[in-house]
């Protein structure tokens, strides 16, 4: 152990040079991008085809299954490709608009290098410790049986690893590139049409969300192929199918280790420069948002596309990644245990249900068409009722082909009637994603009661109105509390009834269940995801406009997109917690599994009641607490150093406010990039090292008290407590930060004295502390709570 | 069960009267008391002399350890009077004091007797309920045995649980009697010397905190050795004195229930008032605190009273009485699976434990004197010095005490060194209340640099000192958890290696060596709950001070004693929520003993692992989100009421601010005090109800999907789950909410703008968010832990 590690942090320190280069390759990507846009159409179409060909060669090899998945990948890529094509084909708008699009596109690009050379580079150094240690483990007599050796095994973690990383990567890199070239078309259209400017930015946000789908099922679906044929799977004397997808989990843990810094870089580079930005702009100056003449401006602008689209890209990425692998590792084992004939139906069928998500959610995204081509939105016309068409529509879809899949390949003899009972499970999930859609939109909307209580404690002064949102963000975590747990009883009730017994006639299939109910509310999250990217779109386009100084009536349309915006960012994030909490239940009993594999002892219980193992408990909710902390206060203090900055400004130039002087943008994107990329490492680095530590610790407790296993027990329940206070902190934050958000813009339509009011200033105050709430600390704590899960399987052998 | 309901539900509608009966029975306590005051001498002698020997025959019948006991409360009570009479003999100032002084009394004693009544009410219901079920379950073939027959225990139950209850109130009401009569006392001494006024509000303190201490060692003694003498313990065919302390948790439960509804009404009350009076008088019209100009400022200084006096004085109570009966439960547990001779001195260690600590504590009450009669505290005697200097003699004595008690109890020749162990267990405790006082110092404090930190946030806004606040809280969560992560481990590990072994030679004494760390902790309870006493009283007296217009020296004399009692609150919170977290899990194992007691099943384990466990888990930390949500926005909601009536006032009697109309105190007396008594319901009603609940449902669920033990294992889950995530969330609410009150603190002292700046009103914004989180919701989690724990005992009949 101590060898290997010294060996580590030689190897980082005689490195530094090689990443460097790495970070050049990372950092030349939007390049190679723009290239191949630009590359002979003809010569694109024959690599292509080779590619393919070689995809579809391996695939063939693997099972039908595969290469159904492959082709159904391949078409919404091309699918994808239309609509970035059909977005970017639109106009950029007048000069004053495309140059503040281009001052937002380079800051953010600027941004986006510098923090994935970071993340890069970090993925290294624990890309060589993981090589490590898998080098240097124990290898279970199963491995040795399967002549998978311990080079072998070493290097496919490795590189699934790395491979996530990098898909994870792109998938935030696809979120910022079309957000930050549709948002001046979005605001170029607005003065033409508001149906076209909605059209534009859900197309936007299709594109990301269609290419951040596929690629989380292209890159387990390719890996799944590569190792089946390289490994010759279930020939004799190798290893056995259902055992493959534990292979694929450090793809899983690779795409949440970029996601987590991505979520905290960008969460914080966007919060600290809204709120550095609204506390002098709005509450001091008493400025509009987005005025121009904020220095801060910019800043923020930039920080919509780092932070929301690039984030959430990396984010829903990781979270189909970790619920496909994880329905995988829980379909093989338990069609091992019931003794199926073909277990690839069982181990495929995650791939399957997201291929068809695919599907659907491309129905729905065309769905919302500029069908009257030049009218304006009429007042009746509702763009939140378009999107909510849109949603229904792609949710009967898959609901009937959530249907077809399971009678596709969860049919088996053993257990006619086991496929309907799955699909039932499917239907929980997706009943459970449309209730915490509605839940969060309960307590963020301010059509109802919640948030127009929040409005009214504004007007008794600040402190009621932070006391009324903390009481609010607590209470909204009962509801989706309930729902989850009638969820995780129902769906595992229903696999256990499916009829799959194991060999002494035990019902094995509820956890598959559970798995399949994730898979439920995943089902349209290609479609969700689309709903979630239009917002930052929509809301940079209100940005440009308001800075473009545009003519009242654009404004009104982009405000109504912004505010549309806002509500599905609001809605998805429930649905993002919603869907971690059931993946990572998953994820429990696939270490639990991998742990007993491992160390060759049963492993069948998480006893609380033993005070190392409860301890582990404490430790991990206070994980949460601390993490929280740390990514709010890293808001903090740079929006501190935002409002030093903006102050200083505007006493140096006091021209600024009749503008008559320009604002110095730069600075203040500069300051924030600088300090997000400081403030990211330390919560990151906590989530990352101190379940590791924990293990470790309590390995050695346990070794010199003679409890075997205890340091993998601490770490589970550590892990456990861990997913449970994540889950209700970030309901607690977002719900809390989406409604002061909303209760500030229900005072802005002009109830309790409207905008300038006391009120308002009060309700100013709690937006600005739900900023780091809802997006930077909430969002962080989804993609924690899947790299816990993920971090756990893959350092399993350090643990024992 | 169904039948038992519907006539409990009978009897509460048939039984107003009786209720109302018990109710003026209950209000004229305090005539009883002062009656009690007032009567000939002679004769209360005799009465006292009468019922003492009767107290000592049952002890004496018993074991000398009991009178032992006995003997201590006694001259405790009396050391407790002669404080009072020093205190009462003081003088009560000139005039203006005493009508404000009255004033105070009037409210607070009117709300105390209303409160308690609604809090009686709800105590006989209960009482009903728990009779019902007692009298409806099926006996163990143990209780069968020793001829324990159902009526027997039920009546037992209900007895303790009514007597408890009893105690809790006395304990409460105590408190607050002596501190609304010290009050006026320590302001006129304030007058004359600063060493005086300490002293007075120290022994007023003293007085209530022996007296609480008293109490609950002499209820748990007595009821120990009356059912000792009834049940004929001992003797052949009845029960085994190891089984004897079980029958005491109504008596931590009764103790419990009340302190939970004390803590959340009087809570509630204090800080409604409080941000309703600064939000109006500090916010908007720039008046200081305690200003008689302000129409709420009789309502803050009453709800010192009822808040902080009578809560906490039921908080520490139950603390008590909850982590004594835990630890002689385990006592006589592992006396019994040793097989010990004499189990009675492992079972009544916490009993002599206390008695000790109620001898230690008043030499370190004494140890304050004021040694020059009549000089002012000179600039270098800091009160917090003084304070400290008495706790370092405290806990001096307390560990040579502990050690005598060790090796006079817990001596056995089984194991020659285990009180040695067990002696190093206390240590363990005595060390960790340290690093707690330390630590809540530490992130408290404006000498340190967190809350440097934090005022120093409050120069950009109202946003980022609510941000900077929030992180700091959860951040503080930290060293805590590590702390009694440590101390848990530790502890367990000298019980485990004490040399204690059961029949087959395992070591079992883990868990009691974690009890004697509790009773180490809260070995200095008496001296810490003085120390906790003396900050209303010094707020009070300040109150009085500033309203009666007294001269700057006099003022600031009490300013300093009211900083002093700021810091004590908030370490005495940090040590009530470490021995909490160290008590339940006592608790814990109690439960799993008792539940396997009654069900004649093995229940070793929660294993979280199962989905309806881990549901138990969700469900019972989000109980702990909704109740700190309900309790923090009853304040906002009561705050609401009381700043629109101030509002009001200000506008419909202008002459207020010039002095020349008077404000009318009593409204905004009566405002708050309906209104807390309304909102105490519904949190208070959440704690007890979810528990039983979710055990019914889930006994339902097991007995449906033939899982034995369902219900009694999610609840578990349930209750540690609520245990880790209710101390994290206290630990933040407390912290965060101390530490806003100090950096507006530290600002006031000029830095950063002082007073008046934007800065300040920052502060203040962040000082009002903290006062429902550390004097309402915080404290009522202290509780509720405790009280989950209790009530899952008592009820585990209903789970099974």
């Amino acid at each position: 152990m101590m060898e290997e590690d010294m060996e580590n942090g030689r190897s980082y320190l005689e490195r530094p040079r090689k990443f460097s280069t790495v970070r050049s390759k990372k950092s030349s990507i939007p390049l190679v991008f723009r290239r191949l846009m630009r590359i002979n159409p003809r010569a694109l179409i024959i690599l292509f085809l080779l590619v393919f060909s070689g995809v579809l060669y391996v695939g063939a090899s693997t099972s039908p299954i595969v290469v159904f998945v492959f082709c159904i990948c391949t078409l919404s890529l091309f699918f994808s490709f239309y609509l970035a094509k059909w977005v970017l084909a639109k106009d950029e708008g007048p000069p004053e608009m495309s140059e503040i699009s281009d001052a937002i596109r380079d800051g953010a690009e600027g941004f986006f290098r510098t923090q994935y050379g970071t993340i890069s580079k970090m993925a290294f150094i624990l890309a060589f410790i993981i090589l490590g240690i898998y080098l240097f483990r124990t290898t279970t007599p199963q491995q040795e049986a399967s002549g998978l050796g311990r080079a072998t095994s070493a290097y496919i973690t490795v590189a699934s690893f790395l491979l996530g990383a990098l898909c994870s990567g792109i998938a935030g890199f696809v979120g910022m590139w079309v957000s930050v070239r549709a948002n001046v078309r979005v605001s170029s259209a607005a003065r033409r049409s508001a149906r076209e400017a909605l059209q534009i930015a859900v197309r936007a946000g299709g594109f990301s969300a269609i290419v951040v789908v596929c690629m989380a099922v292209f890159g387990v679906a390719i890996l799944y192929a590569t190792f089946y044929v390289w490994l010759g799977v279930d020939s004799p004397g190798s290893m056995m199918v259902t055992d493959l997808p534990l292979l694929l989990v450090g793809y899983g843990f690779g795409a949440s280790f970029v996601a987590l810094f991505a979520q905290l870089g960008g969460g914080i580079y966007t919060k600290a420069a809204d709120v550095g930005a609204d506390l002098v702009g709005k509450v001091e100056q008493g400025i509009p948002e987005d005025d121009p003449r904020n220095p801060a401006v910019i800043a923020d602008l930039v920080g919509d596309n780092v932070g929301d689209c690039a984030a959430r890209g990396a984010d829903l990425f990781e979270s189909i990644a970790a619920e496909i692998i994880s329905a995988m590792i829980l379909g093989g084992t338990m069609a091992q245990r019931c003794k199926i004939e073909d277990p690839s139906g069982f181990i495929l069928f995650p791939l399957v249900v997201h291929s068809f998500d695919l599907v659907v959610s491309s129905v729905g995204i065309l769905s919302i068409r500029g069908t009257r081509d030049s009218g304006l939105i009429s007042p009746i016309e509702d763009p939140m009722a378009i999107m909510q068409k849109g949603y229904s529509v792609t949710i009967m879809l898959a609901i009937l082909t959530f249907g077809v899949s399971t009678r596709w390949l969860l049919y088996t003899e053993q257990a006619p009637s086991a496929w309907l009972n799955f699909a039932l499970c499917g239907l929980v999930g997706i009943i459970t994603a449309y209730a915490f859609v509605w839940i969060s939109k309960y307590y963020t909307d301010y059509k109802h009661e919640p948030v127009c209580l929040l409005a009214l404690s504004s007007s008794t002064g600040h402190g009621t109105n932070i006391i009324a949102g903390v009481s609010l963000g607590m209470e909204s975590t009962a509801l989706p509390v309930l729902v989850i747990s009638v969820a995780i009883i129902s769906a595992f009730w229903l696999g256990q009834t499916s009829g799959l017994v194991d060999e002494s006639g035990n019902p094995t299939g509820g956890l598959f269940g559970t798995a399949v109910a994730t898979m439920g509310m995943l089902s349209t999250a290609g479609y969700v995801l689309t709903m979630d990217m239009f917002g930052p779109i929509a809301d940079n386009a209100g940005g440009i406009v308001e800075m473009s100084q545009q003519p009242e009536s654009v404004r009104e349309i982009t405000d109504v997109l912004d505010a549309v915006g806002n509500t599905t960012k609001a809605t998805t994030k429930g649905f993002a917690i919603g869907s971690a909490a059931l993946a990572s239940f998953l994820l429990f009993s696939a270490y639990m599994d991998e742990v007993s594999a491992f160390a060759q002892l049963p492993f069948k219980e998480v006893d609380i009641a033993v005070p190392e193992i409860f301890v582990g408990g404490l430790l991990g909710s206070m994980l949460i607490f601390l993490f929280s902390a740390w990514a709010c206060s890293a808001v903090g203090k740079t929006a501190q150093e935002v409002v030093n900055e903006v102050r200083r400004q505007f006493i140096e130039r006091p021209g600024i406010m009749d503008y008559k002087e320009k604002p110095d943008y730069g600075r203040c994107v500069a300051i924030v990039a600088s300090a997000s990329l400081r403030e990211m490492i330390r919560p990151g680095a906590l989530a990352i090292i101190s379940p590791m530590a924990v293990g470790v610790i309590f390995r050695i407790l346990g070794h010199s008290t003679g409890q075997p296993l205890l340091g993998a027990k601490v770490v589970a329940s550590m892990l456990m407590f861990a997913t449970v206070a994540g889950i209700l902190m970030a309901l607690f934050l977002n719900t809390a930060g989406g409604a002061w958000d909303n209760a500030k813009k229900y005072i802005e339509t002009g109830v309790l004295g409207g905008k300038g009011s006391e009120a308002h200033k009060a309700a100013v105050t709690g937006d600005t502390v739900g900023d780091p709430f809802k997006d930077t600390a909430g969002p962080s704590l989804h993609v924690l709570i899947k790299m816990l899960a993920t971090i756990t399987l893959v350092m399993a052998p350090i643990f024992l």
